[in-house]
């Protein structure tokens, strides 16, 4: 492998694919100068897009596959009849130690089927977990949240290795020094929920060297408040709170419109805060940055020997090029390798690494 | 008991208890010129109250109870201690045949024990739950969903019991011709989820004569879309899931508050939009109205032999006289009985009710 920092892309995934995925890469540039890419797909959509970009060809490798992964796939199918997919080599890609981390924007059950089989499960890790982050009440204060729908059906065990992995990313990534880990519940009374989170809390009460500071029990309306940094739930519970949290705030918005242009006071009314609105501007574009869904893109797929960033598959290149982010931040600094120490000092991480290891690992 | 609608007041329940209880009673007659309220607390707080407002001493019989429930008080406490508090012998009234239902600001999980034991589930609901309704995108159509907390684990038959209240709910009291129910899920397609979710699909599929259509899974998203009008969840789904957009709602609210406020430009922008929001004002208020939580206030506990209301704990007096609202509408369709009218045509109300039948099975 080259130095530096590869990312390998599936070029095919998403709605805008490839054209979001090859200006994604390009912007992402800016903020990575030192990132090379390798991107897989069909070579006649992508390379026009390439040649656009001045200076993008010498860091873009492009590697012509003809088979993708649609949205409508099943994972099974997915990992059965996929090996040639886009999807598939730009994650082998990671296997095979070519390139740190792999970003796609393509079929979630597909992707996180075909990550967990070719990148394995890390030492200590029974259960990977899908991860993102979150805005809060607080400015400059996001929430990480997992597992978001990667398993539906969780143990205590399984929500204790989620609090270690969202603890790391949290400390590491989001650079918060001692991670408030709360365990998402019905109550903060000791006695509320069922048994999986009273035995997770149990554990979460026994665990020494946790990366961060376990804080009981933390409820629906905590998520955004600011008062936890990492949010503990299984991935039937965090898929749907995420996606509720979205809704509402599509809701709100909209009927914000609504308000405005439901009646002609209230466009008359719009047109008279027209003023008032720009000289605000600065404000607003910067509430409006910090609520943007793009800049949260970029799921990470933790817990596996490889990195793996799910990019939301509606995102725009503003949207895929903050997923691309989210993949080099946890490459750089060695996300798998802290999360490998951090479960050796719980005595967690005992079991051997097999030859899948993780790039981080192989290549320290 | 007295002709008409009499509903039975936990004067001591609630943050700002007795006041919100006697003002809420004071404005629901308003709109309900024929109730008559029996409030249960202490006397001394109470009767100034209620001489306060001429003419609610007619229609109010207080009757002076020293004891009370705490919001601290563990259910099982509530329920050993507590027989001469104001909260539980608001509960006899209904179970006794005085009222027709009870409403009370006070400890949720203590109430919801009392109202079981008192009031007894209905023949062929095996789990009680909690419901509430929100709004949603679509103007004028709210959403119901059921269970908010008062099962944590559940089954598939539990399920199916709360998409039939559930169904009731909205045709009888929304007046939604037929109602679309979905079981909230990961995703739409039939292989998602746990057993739980997968077995009440399979369940609702074969119901014949279910109170509304059920039309598959939803996701969290269309809680607030409008494309459901009763969801259906386990309890702690359910109360993750409100707790959760509730907050959001919150951190919008307050984020927008910031933008105006964190900067001199934003507090002039603010300023100068003042004439345009004046102007926007009549919208600005059906919107606020639509959207304040102090009109969907009145979560209830359905499937239980009478029916009880918890307004919530920290609402004020119009928030409160909306839980008296859907206590009294739903006492005046008689939703017990049509409950036990539904269960019976799906054939799940064989069983015999026993000595505590509801006010309206025993008052029919």
């Amino acid at each position: 492998m080259q130095n530096g920092l590869v990312i390998s892309l599936d070029g095919m995934g998403g709605d805008d694919a490839p054209l979001i995925v090859v200006e994604g890469a390009w912007r992402a540039r800016r903020k990575y100068p030192q990132a090379k890419f390798i991107i897989f797909g069909d070579e006649q959509k992508i390379r026009p897009l390439i040649k656009k970009h001045p200076g993008l060809e010498s860091v873009m490798e492009l590697r012509h596959t003809p088979d993708l992964v649609t949205s409508e796939d099943k994972p099974s199918t997915a990992l059965r009849n996929g090996r040639n997919s886009s999807m598939r080599l730009a994650i082998d890609a990671v296997a095979s130690g070519e390139a740190h981390c792999v970003v796609s924007a393509g079929n979630t059950g597909a992707l996180m089927a075909m990550a967990k089989f070719v990148l394995k499960a890390l030492p200590g890790i029974t259960r990977p977990a899908i991860a993102t982050y979150m805005p809060t009440k607080i400015p400059e204060r996001g929430v990480v949240m997992l597992d978001l729908g990667a398993n539906v059906d969780c143990g205590p065990k399984n929500l204790v290795e989620f609090a270690t992995l969202g603890g790391v990313f949290s400390r590491e990534i989001m650079k918060v020094a001692e991670p408030r880990i709360g365990l998402l519940n019905v109550g903060s009374e000791q006695m509320k929920g069922h048994e999986t989170v009273k035995g997770a809390a149990e554990l979460l009460c026994a665990t020494r060297h946790l990366p961060g500071k376990y804080i009981g029990f933390v409820e629906g309306d905590d998520i955004c408040s600011g008062t936890v940094d990492v949010v503990v739930t299984d991935g039937f519970t965090g898929n749907i709170v995420l996606k509720a949290i979205e809704g509402t705030a599509k809701l709100i918005g909209s009927l914000a419109k609504q308000t405005f242009l439901s009646s002609w006071l209230g466009k008359i009314g719009a047109v008279l805060c027209l003023p008032g609105f720009a000289v605000a501007l600065p404000a607003f574009m910067s509430l409006k940055k910090r609520l943007d869904p793009r800049f949260y893109n970029g799921a990470s797929f933790m817990g596996l020997k490889g990195l793996c960033i799910k990019s939301h598959g509606g995102t725009d290149a503003i949207g895929f090029a903050n997923a691309i982010g989210v993949a080099a931040e946890m490459s750089l600094i060695q996300f798998n390798k802290k999360v490998a120490q951090e479960l050796e000092s719980m005595g967690l991480g005992s079991e051997q690494a097999d030859s899948t290891a993780s790039l981080e690992e192989a290549t320290a």
